[in-house]
């Protein structure tokens, strides 16, 4: 018998045969959508760009610019410290900085940061369960399906490598209206002084 | 005041401002991926394109040959009947078959029938929310965040619809080992004569 996997307890449907059916019922209720998290991280980053780069801004003041609870903001700023994207400062100036030039900050990395680089179509070797599976040596390769489906994913991943908070930071500037551009650095800075 | 959405008991945190905050908690727990329906749903029409077409299987077969939960299965087979990729026929001889030939049928078809259409990337005009926001009027155009991460969305759909049931049959009747494929012909022509 090989070990339990982790999420056994989630499982409602089991296969008798090992290597089939082993993750049914763990991601029917996942739909294929980005969490919320991501949309928050990347406009956090936009803002950490557009200011100064000696300005580090407190998880508090991005939570009260976008409307957003702290606690779970301040989650989705860890994890992109801890993919190497921002940067803590301590002191009573401190707060999170971009670690990098917006210019090496891909939308991938940002994704990824929040989201996890998982493939979004899991490929539970469908071909090899039911009664007419062969032995193992005879599938040298990934499942048509899969390799299909991972293709069309490539694709999106190439488009987000492709896409830089630079290349954001370019349309923010093109597009944010003047009134609300001066509204915000008015607000930062009144905030960043009380500080 | 707005009608409450339908997801009104599920929101964790509710902004002051109506249009920020309103789906924020909703998409939490929600995490990039594909249901596992989609694997299965994906897999059955290949078999179905396999078979010679005047051949209709119903669900209890599929299952059996997959080694699925049938009800669960029932279900993707419903939704694929919804968007027309599969038709019913009635009878003792009755059961799901392909409405359309198989270079008709794109991955994307089957990713929407399955997994829906929507945007995997939920915008919630972010730029709008909090203390430095303007009038709507001087937003013309979808935040440039989101227009960057639909446009990754775009390519990944471009790749799907650029790939058919048949490119997959043809990957299929390659890569099967034939012991594997004479084992399924004979599976079913047994379990067919049968029912």
């Amino acid at each position: 018998m090989p070990a339990k996997p982790p999420f056994a307890k989630q499982r409602v449907f089991q296969s008798t045969k090992i290597n089939c059916g082993i993750n049914y019922g763990y991601f029917i209720f996942i739909i294929v959508k980005h969490t919320e998290g991501l949309e928050w991280a990347i406009h956090s980053c936009s803002i950490l760009a557009a200011l100064p780069p000696e300005t580090a801004l407190p998880t508090r003041l991005l939570a009260a610019f976008f409307e957003l609870p702290e606690a779970y903001l301040a989650k989705q700023l860890q994890k992109l410290s801890g993919a190497g994207l921002v940067e803590t400062r301590r002191g009573p100036k401190g707060g999170y900085a971009l670690a990098k030039s917006p210019a090496d900050i891909t939308l991938l990395a940002l994704v990824n940061a929040i989201d996890g680089s998982e493939r979004h179509f899991h490929c539970s070797e469908l071909r090899q369960c039911g009664p007419t599976a062969v032995s193992d040596k005879q599938y040298p390769r990934p499942c048509g399906i899969a390799r299909s489906m991972w293709k069309a994913e490539a694709a999106w991943r190439a488009e987000l490598k492709n896409t830089t908070l630079k290349d954001i930071q370019v349309i923010g500037y093109s597009e944010t209206p003047p009134e609300q551009a001066q509204k915000a650095l008015n607000w930062f800075k009144e905030k960043l002084a009380q500080s």
